[in-house]
């Protein structure tokens, strides 16, 4: 049995993963005449006890994934947005903690109603309207995950359903998937004691998912990957190693520190940087604008 | 130098924490004559890395601390909320992703003006009115963190505040910490690489920060501390070792699978369950206005 088969038979499916293949099947379903992508955010979880009170994260706010399905939708995408929970979300993702509540008002004018305070409806109404939009033609599904288990089951789900698409599907991963974990049969089922002393925790590799992905799930498809590093010197070696690893068409490569104002695309036959410059940054350009219109270039090139 | 001493020394000061230091000293001060409580609430994290990618988290929505936020509010007291970045908070805490877009419409009888739909308005509106009556009397004071070492910092810094307010303070430590942590001068600074193998990760024990705290930070204030187990047999000889040792006030026990129904107050003296009948599940009732009526009248005697 491959790593990836005995991963899937050793940590199973959970509750509410049948809700969400159906959702998965129907849109894509629906969809398959259409452009349409799968983008991956935010960070998955890896638990440290069988009742979890203790987890190993990685780091993301789900700023790229969530900006970057906004510009696919923009461009007539249909766009599976898997996702952390709690992570950030297509445009809700433009509103803080209080943002909402700050921006209401009791209208004076209508005995027992509530509105948007004047000055908030310049901010407000272009993304409700984008918003209602994307929902009145159901173009957005949300599937949302916590652990690297729920997050592996919907991505190999989403895949199969993605097939129906060839070649009109697009794989964005750029959630920030753990490369560790340990396996059921290694877990504590209670909380860890810290009167027992501190524990140390042995960690197993996950197994390589884009590797069954781009030859046996989905091998038509236009595949994207991300590549994150606080290390600048192993990027590029990093990325072009997976390219040739995996086979597939595009690595994203981004340093943890600089990743909001510079990418590098690495491809089989070259790569290239895309920057924001000093001047689109004060103007509130987003490099997530960049990076979809130029993927969407060349998925229209590998299309055609 | 004692453990946690040493701590501060080795996990100094971060960007940010002089300006919330300004603010809670001026919340305090302000609020020295009124009842008043410190609620932390929501997870720590602990990070695997200088550059942190991946880091140990705790379980915890913050859905304790921010419900009882509400509920100290009502009763008229202060609340400085130290919470976990991005976990929920009060009046928020009611609505999902997409329930604040979802509830807004165009207002065709105002031009360019946008409401929110009547059938929203009678859930929306008494937190509106509670939240911009917080606001307005200044009651509510927002201090987020993400990792253990910002937690610390602020619980120290709101301690050493809370100090002028005598026996009228509260701390309602209802935070998940983490008991774990990798000292500064042993984390890695790069992303640890998966190429090289998997990792094991060697934890050291926090010091405990409830014995300082206590005996000589706030040694006046009514101080409330919570224990989360998910084995219910040592819940009870757990709590009491705790006041046992650190002499503060009051132990919320729970347990993990229980913990929206059913609590443990635990004092020096004795100690009873405080359950939600399923009559009060089926009523929306939750458990944090009965803990919370619960502890305010006990402080409420504590002071006379």
């Amino acid at each position: 049995m491959s790593n990836f088969e005995s991963f899937f038979s050793s940590n199973p499916s959970f509750p509410g993963f049948e809700r969400n293949q159906e959702l998965l099947n129907c849109f894509c379903k629906k969809n398959e005449n259409h452009k349409i992508v799968l983008i991956t955010s935010g960070g998955t979880t890896v638990p440290l006890e069988k009742n979890t009170v203790r987890f190993i994260d990685n780091f993301s706010a789900g700023t790229r994934g969530s900006a970057s399905a906004e510009y696919f939708l923009k461009y007539g995408y249909a766009v599976i947005f898997l996702h952390r929970n709690k992570s950030l979300k297509p445009f809700t993702r433009h509103f803080g903690d209080y943002d909402f509540l700050d921006m209401l008002e009791e209208d004076g004018s209508q005995n027992g109603s509530i509105k948007v305070k004047s000055e908030s409806v310049k901010i407000f109404h272009p993304i409700l309207v984008d918003y209602i939009q994307a929902k009145k033609e159901d173009r957005l599904l949300l599937i949302p995950f916590t652990s690297l288990t729920e997050y592996l089951w919907y991505l190999r789900e989403a895949s199969f359903c993605l097939r129906t698409c060839g070649k009109r599907a697009q794989l964005y991963l750029a959630a920030a998937v753990s490369d560790f974990y340990i396996p059921q049969d290694k877990l504590p089922t209670h909380k860890i004691q810290s009167d027992k002393g501190a524990p140390s925790i042995s960690l197993h590799l996950v197994p390589k998912i884009l590797e069954p992905l781009v030859s046996h799930w989905v091998p038509q498809a236009f595949v994207v990957s991300f590549k994150l590093e606080t290390d600048e010197s192993i990027l590029l070696t990093k990325s072009k190693a997976a390219l040739r690893k995996y086979h597939h068409k595009v690595v994203v490569g981004n340093i943890l520190q600089t990743r909001k104002t510079h990418v590098v695309i690495v491809t089989n036959d070259n790569s290239y940087d895309i920057k924001l410059t000093e001047w689109e940054q004060k103007d509130g350009l987003e490099i997530e604008a960049k990076i979809v219109n130029d993927l969407i270039t060349r998925h229209t090139e590998f299309m055609q």
